[in-house]
């Protein structure tokens, strides 16, 4: 396999991703700066958000994207109706309807409730304030989440699949590094910050036990390749892109140690949704023999979900399969599109999953 | 699943798939129209080719494609060479070099070659005129050896996979219609005409037993969604666009009945080389029990090759994976990238292979 650079004159912002964080508010405006994730790797600039209505849009139309940053959102969005005086009930249902397959968005919007249905405040500045620190605590705590499922997915690997291949000079054990495999982007811009999949790629990098990152493209909207290569890019972890059909080549060739992702939905027996393109991939490690893992917060298992086909899927329009980054169309017309935006990955297929708790079984 | 139609106002030609020509010979000008199939299903346009040199560089730029029709075009080629009384032997070579994974180049060459061996002629005018008539017999030789597969495959695959589930209102059985994926573009326009894969679902579609077409949009270069789903339209086939990674997915839900691709070269145990993913996606197939075909010409079964692993796989300009349809680019600078464009899929992985021979085993 040959490999080039690219000569591309896309900017390295020369932040570390450690830093990159997605969504920030902003304490004076008491508003909200997103990074437009649709901008990227072009161009890294902010949409601010004022209400829960233009939170709304964002979600859907992806500005921002990634099942643990949408539930964030969410929390804030309602931060904003309550600061405008809004009908709470009305915002908490139109951002619940804005992305059906992740579950966190449910359950941070869950946890906003809890706090106006335990607030004997009835002054509207008040519970905005009560519903802002939530907000402020669910964007923290998640960054916190990442943290500790990292390390719990680091040391797994760690112990398991980084064999003592060698011993240095002095006798002491040298670690295997590692070829990983990812899909779509489930990083710091997929969270509150630090990431679920590429967080554990990010701990086991700062041990330096990462050889290479492979980068599923990940059509139609192509997350791996302008977002997880972006991320990784700029912590100079050595990323190569490939598109999602060269999996099984790079696999038969040796050149794969092990497959992460992250979830959008898990169900209580661990089938896993995530992005279009999970579920062969996982096929794709089964074959091969490969160790395949998830990586994902408590808040993204649903305990309530017994069966994996009970997970809605979202049919998202064809125009992301029709075209490519928003401009060329690839297809003659009289064409059927079919564009469903996640798959169900099944327990079976699953190596392990990490969350900030521990392995979860 | 939902689907769409697209709104885009691409031109549908109005001429049937079975009429198209991707190489016609001009009989007064002594010079080859090549169908430019980098600009479908944008425009149809062709370009004239006058030398040797010219159908290399088309070949290499991939102004045509598809292992059958690269034999065909080379063999003109050589036709170019002797009329302009150029060096025979330099003009092979040349061609030969210009893309490695297809083995129907090497044999149409060696047809040319047989026909300059065994020529006693010592005009040029009347050798160029041996090689013209050897080139208009391959040429349409592959159209009948297209046919003749098309007709081998749609009676297996008859036989086999169109259960007789109903009966209609005068007791007769009508045969079930058949959900059909395939990859890449192995149609008129990877041959002569009429095609090899799609020469077996245009057999299947003659008899009404085609319900949908599955066509894998095929990144980098996009040949499903830019040539299958073009020749399709045209035909009237019934047919639906989905990225490479919906494939696992498609499978899951019950909406694929077989798979058929065609290939580049074929190892006498029976091995394919075909267009990257396919290989992968011949794992889904056997992970969902769906039948997984292959079509092609007798010719791409390269008889000096025993091992799957001595088929020499092209490594392609990494800018294609960086660049979609030549303009957008994906990824941030910094990143590696990987670009083999074939993968093989071992034998046992492959339910059937299709020649004008009847079925290769």
């Amino acid at each position: 396999m040959s490999t080039a650079q690219a000569d591309e004159n896309l900017t390295k912002t020369g932040f570390k991703t450690d830093e990159i964080r997605p969504l920030i508010w902003d304490p004076e405006k008491e508003t909200i700066k997103l990074i437009d994730q649709r901008a990227l790797p072009y161009e890294l600039k902010y949409v601010e958000i004022s209400n829960p209505q233009e939170m709304a849009e964002a979600i859907k139309d992806m500005v921002l994207r990634g099942a643990p940053l949408i539930g964030i959102a969410s929390a804030y969005g309602m931060a904003l109706a309550a600061k405008l005086g809004q009908d709470l009930c009305l915002s908490d249902k139109l951002l619940r309807s804005t992305r059906p397959t992740a579950v966190n968005l449910m359950w941070a919007l869950d946890q906003v409730q809890a706090v106006i249905q335990g607030s004997t405040l009835n002054s509207n500045q008040e519970l905005y304030q009560k519903i802002l620190t939530k907000a402020n605590w669910i964007l923290e705590d998640d960054i916190a989440r990442c943290k500790a499922m990292s390390k719990v997915g680091a040391e797994y690997i760690k112990e398991r699949h980084c064999e003592l291949t060698k011993r240095s000079e002095d006798g002491a054990a040298i670690q295997k590094k590692l070829r990983i495999m990812t899909h779509c982007n489930a990083g710091a811009l997929a969270t509150g910050g630090y990431g679920t999949a590429l967080g554990v790629i990010r701990t086991l990098h700062s041990e330096r036990l990462v050889e290479m990152v492979y980068a599923d493209e990940t059509r139609p909207r192509q997350q791996g390749a302008r977002l997880t290569v972006w991320e990784l890019v700029q912590d100079n972890i050595p990323v190569t892109l490939n598109t999602d059909n060269m999996a099984a080549h790079l696999m038969k060739q040796g050149l794969v140690d092990l497959v992460i992702t992250g979830a959008d939905r898990i169900t209580v027996k661990g089938d896993a949704a995530n992005k279009i393109g999970t579920y062969g991939l996982a096929i794709l490690a089964k074959y091969h023999n490969i160790p395949f893992f998830v990586a994902a917060p408590q808040s993204t298992i649903d305990e309530s979900l017994q069966h994996a086909n009970d997970i809605p899927i979202e049919e998202r329009c064809y125009s992301e399969v029709s075209h490519i980054n928003g401009e060329s169309c690839t297809a003659a017309s009289g064409v059927n599109f079919t564009n469903p935006g996640f798959d169900v990955t099944p327990r079976e297929l699953i190596t392990a999953i990490f969350t900030e708790n521990g392995e979860f079984k």
